[in-house]
């Protein structure tokens, strides 16, 4: 691996690489070689552009300078040479001169992406986008993140299971479904696994995670939706209320920030500019009501007939938090029942609120979280309430008739994390291969 | 927990779980309780069935001891008492003398699963078969294997991506896509990873993993096959050929068993009467034809027109291998063209074998792997050959047009690892929530 190299004394090594820029000079040419852990410089001091009968070498070194001379941007190839240590070299202080050079797979001439590419044709050639190193740092980064989660559920004992993402009726809302022909009949893709996780309560899992594609039919355009995204998923049994569950999903994310940072810190301060911030605990935890009150006494009039909050007034109360405590995270809790799911469970005493939170990170929502209604009288109602027809939840409802704990837990989007991790103004930056109405290619 | 219990000193504890047997005797009343850890006894020796104005504590036994008398099976309880160790008890050593007893959420009394219940009635309630100890502990199993591969991957830096489930156009057969209605048009279940894989290589992440779901309309109904499956993919660059897949694919293999036998052996020979063996490196590699003449010699004639073995053929050498090198594990190498897909490197200098390999676990096929065709001329003129279209593909192969390493991978189904691991029949009992073409509930 490249970034191996600066480790390593001089003397012959072998790397491989695409590249990523020539500089074809007179009597030495240079090559900046890249791989996914880093760039090196490549250097052909034995430039010979026509064969030379006084040079005995000449058949190696025409042939090596042309190919050089020929070689275009991202063509992968393999070369052998000596390493040196070279304090004047900026890119790692070292650099490699070619023994001989072969192409593995040329590229052709004309890269479809310019470095003032907008994000569409960038996504139209998501590989070779990715191949920027912002880019692969974000994959590096996903990875280090996602691991250190499942580091925390494993050591505590949570189970990890793959639901099914075709099921036969909605999970969430009817209205954005998208449907399947399955067989001689009609299958549902799962827009989030909230019966299955639920289902692992009632089958005395105690707790389960989950890290998988959640689907929604949703015709917007906006940098925060896709019609696919990686859904991040945790439920726990015997929580006394929806604290409980805020308490483990602040754990996994200071456990998650911390590993990145640790791991990627002086990456993301030199690509990003971003200077990440391993929060300390507990995070600031604002009922929505008082929140709605601070931005309005702050100026800001919420525009909705719903109880719900707006994103510009998700950014006031996080700029306030920011302000006042210093934290990019904020819990806000207690949302009306009004305007969350029949199966949130809802405040003893009042059943206008509901044990539920949205945690919002650099102003925008990233996860929504609750304790669930498990008492099967309560649950029918809510769900009758909601306009939701019982006997297509059937077999949901079934979960609570044989026993069940008291449960809650939450949904991430990991692509909206990474964005606001990272400073980023698109989740279509922090996906692997975007899908949106328009997108379903690559 | 209470698999926590039998560590702890004798005094006052609470614990919750769900009723898994009552035995009321006329002077002393169990219940057998379990959570996902464990079962433990509880004794209420302060049985009183009618009031008595004698008994001081009349108000709270009668009560206490109804209570008890009406738990049905799998109700969820809270329970306060004293722990007490006692040898005698054969659940673990300890008991538990009951103080107070809370129904959290009570069960209907008819159990719809017997204990002879058949798969599919087991199926339709799978929440309750899930109660089983032996199911729980499968999804235990599922989590430290997949934790251990996921180590090994980042312990070596591969990037952990989430490629997209709907997709333009198929990956595998045009013959088992399930159609997925798309805004005005149409969409496609992925078949497999494979394209997406591919295009990390392309992107320079070097190698790579993932975890996911993957679809295929498949209508039989073997014990082996779904329309959803759990799919374990790896790719990684600079491959030589299919061997340096095999390399790390046996030692993936090796972790994972290695840490299921460590923490989960002794419950596995327990539940499942398995001695599960971590397997020595290298496993024995055979090519196909070689494999064909064994089986052949040993009396099997395979009956099949094409190049390929049947499952009879595949467990047949398997016992070979058992017998004779005392391995669970064989890779089947060298697999012909005539029955690969299109994107397998085939032989230099032999274009009739491919350099692929499938991996049969205890007589049963978990995976393919292979080295990947990286020249855009061979891959294109396979595709050709294949009956593919390249219009179709044409997203795909663009990949190769800017310049790909070398590389190489596999797919492996997780539910057939685990169904052979532990010796079932089926992968109905290794899948969370099965899915079929008769089944899409719960």
């Amino acid at each position: 691996m490249i970034n191996d190299l600066a480790a390593r004394e001089d003397g012959p090594v072998r790397v491989s690489g695409w590249v990523e820029k020539v500089r074809d000079q007179r009597h030495v040419q240079f090559v900046v070689l890249r791989d996914e852990s880093g760039a090196v410089q490549l250097v052909n001091g034995g430039v010979l552009r026509e064969p030379d009968p006084e040079n005995p070498r000449s058949d190696i070194l025409v042939p090596r300078t042309r190919t050089i001379s020929e070689l275009t941007h991202g063509t992968f190839v393999t070369v052998g040479g000596e390493l040196q240590h070279n304090e004047r070299v900026k890119l790692g202080g070292v650099e490699i001169q070619i023994d001989e050079i072969s192409v593995v797979t040329a590229a052709l001439p004309d890269n479809p992406v310019a470095d003032d590419s907008g994000i569409d044709v960038r996504l139209d050639w998501r590989f070779l986008d990715l191949r920027r190193p912002e880019q692969n740092l974000v994959f590096r980064i996903q990875t280090t993140f996602l691991h250190a989660l499942r580091q925390v559920w494993v050591d505590r004992g949570l189970i990890e299971i793959q639901t099914p993402k075709l099921m036969a009726s909605a999970s969430e809302s009817r209205a954005e479904l998208f449907e399947v022909e399955y067989f001689e009949g009609k299958a549902f893709l799962a827009q989030s696994p909230q019966f299955f996780k639920q289902m692992a309560q009632a089958a005395g899992f105690g707790g389960i995670f989950e890290v998988g594609p959640a689907f929604r039919a949703d015709p917007s355009f906006t940098s925060r939706h896709a019609t696919e995204f990686t859904s991040i998923d945790m439920e726990i049994s015997w929580v006394d209320s929806h604290v409980d569950v805020m308490d483990l999903h602040e754990e996994l994310m200071v456990a998650g920030i911390s590993a990145v940072e640790e791991k990627h810190g002086e990456e993301i301060q030199k690509l990003f500019g971003v200077e990440l911030a391993v929060p300390s605990r507990p995070f600031p935890r604002i009922p929505l009501a008082e929140a709605k009150e601070i931005v309005k006494a702050e100026g800001y009039e919420i525009p909705r007939a719903d109880a719900d909050m707006d994103p510009e007034g998700e950014r006031r109360i996080a700029a306030h938090v920011k302000q006042k405590y210093g934290y990019d995270f904020v819990f806000l809790t207690d949302y009306a029942a009004s305007i969350r799911p029949f199966y949130h469970m809802r405040h003893e005493g009042d059943a206008s609120l509901t044990n539920s939170y949205d945690l919002i990170y650099h102003g925008v929502e990233i996860s929504t979280g609750a304790q669930r209604e498990h008492r099967i009288e309560v649950l029918e109602a809510q769900a009758v309430e909601k306009g939701m027809d019982p006997a297509e939840l059937g077999f949901y409802l079934d979960f609570f008739r044989y026993g069940v704990p008291p449960h809650g837990g939450f949904g991430m989007g990991l692509n909206r994390v990474l964005m606001l991790m990272l400073g980023q103004s698109s989740i279509r930056e922090t996906t692997y291969l975007f899908r949106g109405p328009n997108r379903l290619l690559p």
